[in-house]
């Protein structure tokens, strides 16, 4: 230990061992027997990546400290409008990774299904159910562009379409803000459930989506503009889809033609999800159209 | 990427490209060029090992949520009478392993100084200046023990005395309690500052400290029982010692009689920080008393 223990004169005369791997595997180990084992193994790996995290960078008690009031800051901000720890985790990718890991272990069990997304801070548990050809936009805004959008959901073991499946969608206002956000708007303007009907068939009016920054009043936002990067996602509409005896998918589907593709600040843009609207004919209500099927996987446990 | 690529088709037949390194450098390489050099690379080592972790233990999106809502939650407890992120971080050893590393620089640069310890989140900036020979316990506890504590400041480059050195003492009553978690505490019971004489010696009277549990009606709480393991700190002393022209220092003394020297719950405890209590003789005021000489290091940017 190189200390020289005489008492009152307390000197270290070389590093101590708290830098290397026995002290992470002390810290790891000191868990007891009644640790979940699945909880073990996630735990245990937190630990060492953190750990060896701070010794790769030689990370300081400042720059450590400066993280703690980051998330500190992320928890005070947060609420039931808003998330901050899920959008500061947003921005480093994470929810996209984990997004996919669980995607990919959907797909290992089934059949190919919807590809899914992250769920972001802005869904809402008290969405209410719109008839089928009805509209979500209440307080459309002046430069808004209204859509029709439209599809079948279908069970991906038969192909055959699902009656009384719940298509749950929201979106922001070309402002960038989800009504949650925006005195302007009325409750659930943007959003809004809707049941497929015997043919597994919704429809409903929306408006063609815009591009818009995540909120960058946080320490997201201030992670961010660390990074030297800008706050915009590229245009999108959110979704979830549930069925019975089904696996529910949550997802976003991007305007192929939005900016921001491929430097979305959160990362969760995938090939698979991105959509074209095309102009609409004979509809004095929509410019544009979108056709939009989705197909869920069977659920064992169902 | 194994898409079929019709619109309202939107089917991924095999695993998203999200899963691996490329996406993880994608992230990072996300970063604009006005990016903060080191800033960089703490953030991309914590972006890679983050996303490790991960991939490593396939992260689902309920575990990640789970861990969101835990930051989240320390956060909304964090007030500037405690700091729950710092605690979570605590528990996990990485304060103690932050520490380590800072300290380990301080060596590299210096000749050896006092083995430092973390600050924990009870630290007061504005504690009271106090004579030395005076008490910091008002409100002692029945069965609490009075001690003598004294001792010296040198320079560790000269190894003379320091006259004018700060000794800023903290430390909790003997229900596990610091004065401003304990409404039966007067305001700063238990704290002080002394200045060193023109011999470089301090001293005052304190209480001999005994174990607690760290707080554990916040996440740091539900972590540790999540990993099974006590809440418990051995008895120990908060310090920092400061003196012009040289580098303050923040550490920890343990009584080595204490129980939970080898399983403290913040893993803070090393040996050169272990110290003896003795008998204390002639004096009615103390039954013990702890000689403790502190070392600092020359600031070279002073």
């Amino acid at each position: 230990m190189g200390v020289s223990g005489i008492n009152g004169q307390s000197f270290a005369t070389e590093p101590e061992t708290a830098l290397g791997q026995d002290f992470t595997s002390l810290v790891i180990q000191s868990m007891g027997p009644n640790t979940d084992p699945r909880l073990r193994h996630v735990i245990s790996s937190f630990i060492q990546h953190i750990h060896d995290f701070a010794r790769d960078v030689r990370l300081t008690t400042d720059e450590w400290m400066l993280g703690v009031q980051m998330i500190n800051r992320a928890g005070q901000m947060s609420s039931d409008k808003r998330n901050e720890g899920q959008l500061m985790c947003d921005v480093i990718g994470l929810e996209s990774l984990v997004d996919a890991i669980t995607y990919e272990e959907a797909v290992k069990a089934h059949r190919p299904l919807t590809a899914s997304a992250i769920l972001g801070p802005f869904w809402r548990s008290d969405t209410p159910t719109r008839p089928n050809g009805s509209t979500i936009t209440f307080d459309t805004a002046t430069d808004a562009v209204v859509a029709y959008m439209y599809g079948e959901v279908t069970s991906a073991d038969t192909g055959l379409p699902l009656a009384n499946a719940v298509v749950d969608v929201w979106q922001c206002s070309t402002n960038g803000l989800y009504e949650q956000q925006d005195p302007a708007q009325r409750e659930h303007n943007l959003r809004g459930k809707f049941v497929t009907d015997s043919n597994g068939k919704y429809s409903f009016y929306c408006i063609r989506p815009t591009p818009y920054p995540v909120p960058d009043d946080g320490p997201a936002g201030h992670l961010l503009s660390l990074m030297d990067r800008h706050a915009y996602r590229p245009a999108h509409i959110h979704l979830i889809v549930e069925a019975a005896k089904h696996k529910p998918v949550t997802t976003q589907i991007f305007d192929a033609e939005s900016k921001y593709l491929d430097d979305d600040s959160v990362f969760a843009v995938k090939e698979a999800l991105k959509v074209n609207f095309v102009p609409r004919q004979g509809d004095p209500e929509a410019k544009f159209e979108l056709q939009y099927n989705v197909s869920l996987a069977v659920d064992p446990k169902a």
